[in-house]
């Protein structure tokens, strides 16, 4: 039996699955104190016998193994978790391997290797647009760790023309999170951006940033596909509109062949980073070469 | 005895060496039309019984090996090279393994293996700053080439507070490259921007641009280290400006730990992407079971 935590910074999903990667079992812990979380986290695993975890973690997480803060929850604004050994803890309750990195890098793996967008690519970049901006990197089929995580979030883009807000992002103000999270939204049409028509200007400024990003995701990781999601993603025209901002923007510098097969939806839904972590946890116990966490296993893969 | 080729929008630099990567021979060929420059590559290499050659290429090119366009420079400004089959008419003269990339990665390559950038670490950006902006991608000790190679130049950024220029790129104006590259410099000061002084605002805004863009390339990939060169590197100061500039945009958010060893100088100087085209040959004829070109090996090395 496999096992998979996606730690969210709202809800942490567990689930328990055999080889074929659909839950058999799965529980919904509101994200509290850590240890009030992680006790329903214990409960949830303690009725099964899984063999190896794969957890996806909210960030940002320090993910370089030779780091005495290796597995550590760091500099968030949820002050309870700042600097909680989540890997640590889960591991003084299971003695078995476990592979962790960040919720969006864990959903981008399942995205690479089970949503519809497998067949044939190496490489994805996957992202969220919610309450913040986050998002994975899959090249080669692995998980991209340089030194840390990616924080593609965090890049600053150029303003859209009549944007002059100020921008929501307590370390930079406006960069992409700063100017297009679902907060910024709100702050700047005073209210819940759900309701605004789609035929809203905000939508337009919106697809602007995101397809800004995407070019420059683009121009510095040539990935197969970018698949978006996230809250601020259901407005159902704002797909649309930022293929097109896209082309428009890119103006034929890199030639993509077929947007509507590059920018694409998720297709596990929510599902990815819970199908991620589990074939991430089989990858560690389906090989006998390989019994490491994805940040090692990466290593090894290409060096060994 | 190895080969490899610098083969630039300025100049081709053709080399052999035997295993140490020092050269034995070299020769400079203008970059003029075709025929003329690959006379002058032939006709060097053909003095030598070369097992093996690495050739980094200006761009852009193809480097899709499923596609009919493989090894073609393509949408060059240099109308007489543009959709030139290089790899191609190399093939045609010399029947041995050829390692094949852009000259940016071939260079971010040799600087990674051989620079003095490389004890311990895995992954780096090379970037290079004078006639255009580009860079290349090293994680994981390899090439990144997903769908196609970086062109991080093109990136879009956002504007230094007092820029006006319109950005000179002709696909996307005021992308980086359009705004601080070199000719972007000489045409805001109608002249040549070496004879600007030290302490001239346009070094300040250069360094911001700069800065800017490493921020997001930091964010984007995470690498163990940015080498930025060029021939609008060579302004004294622009380095150091360049460092505090990230810094204060970065504004702590990802934690670098010393900036001065991880924004640097090309160690190679000008032979980084000399010494990495023949370590990409000696890759090539040194393993049994090597006997490819760069971006197929990099299929090989992670699946195989």
């Amino acid at each position: 039996m496999l096992g998979a935590i996606e730690a969210g910074g709202t809800k942490f999903v567990c689930a328990v699955s055999d080889g074929d990667f659909s839950s058999i079992d799965r529980i919904i812990i509101p994200t509290q104190e850590p240890a009030d979380t992680m006790a329903g986290v214990y409960a949830f695993f303690q009725q099964y016998a899984i063999t190896a975890l794969g957890v996806g973690c909210f960030g940002p997480i320090d993910l370089d193994p030779g780091s005495s803060m290796y597995g550590f929850i760091r500099s968030t604004p949820k002050l309870a978790w700042r600097d909680f050994n989540i890997l640590g803890a889960i591991r003084d309750r299971f003695n078995i391997p476990i592979a962790f990195n960040t919720d969006v890098n864990v959903a981008a793996y399942g995205e690479l290797q089970r949503g519809a967008a497998a067949r044939g690519i190496n490489s994805c970049i996957y992202i969220t647009v919610g309450t913040g901006i986050g998002g994975g990197v899959i090249i080669d089929k692995h998980i991209i760790n340089a030194v840390n995580h990616p924080e593609l979030g965090h890049i600053s883009v150029k303003r859209y023309p009549t944007d002059s807000f100020a921008g929501s992002c307590p370390y930079h103000k406006d960069c992409l999170e700063g100017l297009a999270a679902g907060p910024s939204l709100a702050e700047r049409c005073q209210g819940d951006p759900r309701h605004l028509p789609a035929n809203h200007a905000l939508w337009h400024m919106e697809a602007y940033y995101l397809a800004q990003a995407i070019v420059n995701y683009t121009l510095v990781l040539s990935p197969d596909k970018i698949i978006i999601g996230g809250g601020v993603m259901q407005q159902p025209r704002l797909m649309a509109m930022i293929k097109k901002s896209f082309m428009e923007q890119m103006n034929g510098y890199v030639n993509i062949k077929d947007v509507d097969n590059y920018i694409v939806s998720p297709q596990l839904k929510n599902d990815a980073a819970i199908i991620g972590g589990l074939i991430m946890a089989q990858e560690l116990v389906g090989n006998g070469n390989c019994h490491r966490a994805p940040a090692e296993r990466r290593s090894l893969s290409h060096d060994g």
